[in-house]
């Protein structure tokens, strides 16, 4: 990408697409239109052109703020550079925070290992979409803990689901197989019935924004693991940075969701509704992995302090 | 068709799908076995071929225990004639079910109808799978009631899930629109984001064994959308013929699952699990629309002398 439109149409169609990978790619995108004219106009326009991509990930509001904060009272001559550091420290700090939340999820795991009757050899780990390498800076939020885990001896085994429309369960599928992590695709469809045969230990999402009161919108059909998990006693974590919490959302029920193009699906010319994004509400969420540590949903508000 | 293999082969192959049509189709393949040569191992392989074919379906046991029980005791020379007589008379009982199923769910959805406030102007109705015109011998089982409120005047709207993997929501969303019925087809993923918008008002699927205790086998995601219906209040019916309960069968326990080939999720080579169904349990289901009236899960027992 070499352009503000490149980026814009990258966030847009989803070739970019993870609610910290967007965050960081938009910083980018600043910088790009910076480059190529920084009046205050162009800042503007750019902010704009690159907000109106997508509406449910908090990351990319969160990221176009930051850097309006820093560009727009600097002159223009000094826009350009800024904006580059400055993309270039939000990636610095995804990636950081990917490596503290598979730190903080790794020592979870490590506890729920010792927790399983020895005949037990493996942790089986349902997660939704794709929340690991191809979603955020660095090795991922939802994955990140997968990865410590499996670097450290862990047994693991993943549960894949499909994540229709888009299918980003292959991209988990793919980068699983890269770092041999076994695992296993699924249709979203077959997540309650694991959980009924006790072929689920606990599950782990990534998040595209959280409410200050810990609802969280995520990928659709992240809810309804969240469901069948609390049906069947198993934890159910959601791994994300301090920049895909929104504490200005007071709860659920007021982040936008996102209603994408019907040809997602891929059915001709049927009648077709295409939500992207669902909400679980706070009381299914056992814990929120941040890189500052694991939070209960109703303790979120302690982080406000760090944002 | 015209041979036992034919029949063997359209039903593993899902050409013929959904319980009821399983079964009918099956017993008109024990037809065409004995058209072909009737002695009593022919019989018997016939059976047993036709009974290899799909393992939780229980219709198709059924159908396949009554020709047997039919067939057997009689002289070789009478079975052909016989068995087409049974075959014709499996397939004009499933019809009349299926239009006892369409009458009282009618009077369901009458019900709900008149406790919807005024100002709404239509019932939004979840169903998942293809339980219509193309699984059942006539009008259907889950799609009966629909058709019947539609020939009613009473405006009804059908959120019509994909189904993954075989997305046999596009063979529900076909029959609706050959019948006018307002329809919209969405992922299995959104089933929980709707009814937490209030944008389903009853969810009914059909059935392909009914434990005697209520516990039902149906496509797999129907679990998780009786979960979202529990979670949001929303009446969760299952209709299926009597035919479809096995009394046999204590709890869905003992409900065999089949796991279809990996190769039906498309996934090149990734490792797949695909489970073809799963389990609602009895205390997630409202009722059990039958074409003897609509039975709590708890009540289905008073059914078993008409089996």
């Amino acid at each position: 990408m070499t352009t503000l439109a490149d980026v814009a149409r990258a966030i847009h169609s989803m070739q970019v697409r993870g609610a910290p990978l967007i965050g960081a790619t938009a910083a980018y995108g600043v910088a790009l239109a910076m480059a190529a004219g920084a009046d205050e106009p162009a800042l503007i326009a750019a902010l704009a052109t690159l907000a109106a991509t997508r509406p449910t990930a908090v990351n990319l509001r969160w990221a176009l703020a930051r850097m309006e904060r820093l560009l727009l009272p600097l002159p223009a001559a000094k826009r350009c550079a800024a904006a580059r550091r400055e993309a270039r420290a939000i990636a610095a700090e995804d990636a950081a925070a990917n490596a503290a939340i598979g730190s903080h999820g790794l020592a979870l795991l490590n506890s729920l290992a010792a927790s399983l009757a020895p005949s037990r050899r493996r942790i089986n780990l349902m997660t939704h979409c794709n929340a690991g390498w191809l979603a955020t800076v660095a090795h991922g939020t939802a994955l990140a803990p997968v990865y410590a885990a499996h670097a450290a001896g862990l047994p693991m085994h993943v549960w894949v689901s499909e994540t229709r429309p888009r299918n980003q369960g292959l991209l988990t599928a793919w980068e699983l197989a890269q770092a041999n992590v076994p695992h296993t695709l699924v249709v979203d469809n077959a997540a309650g019935l694991l959980m009924m045969q006790g072929r689920v230990d606990l599950v782990i999402v990534g998040a595209d924004r959280i409410a200050a009161n810990g609802d969280t919108a995520n990928k659709v059909g992240t809810y309804l693991k969240a469901l069948a998990a609390r049906a069947h006693g198993l934890p159910f974590y959601v791994a994300a940075p301090l920049s895909t919490i929104d504490f200005a959302c007071p709860g659920g029920g007021a982040i936008p969701i996102e209603e994408r193009d019907g040809g997602e699906l891929a059915a001709g010319d049927l009648p077709v509704a295409n939500p992207a994004f669902d909400v679980t509400p706070a009381g299914l969420i056992t814990g929120i992995i941040t890189e500052f540590g694991i939070k209960k949903p109703e303790a979120l508000r302690e982080l406000v302090k760090k944002a």
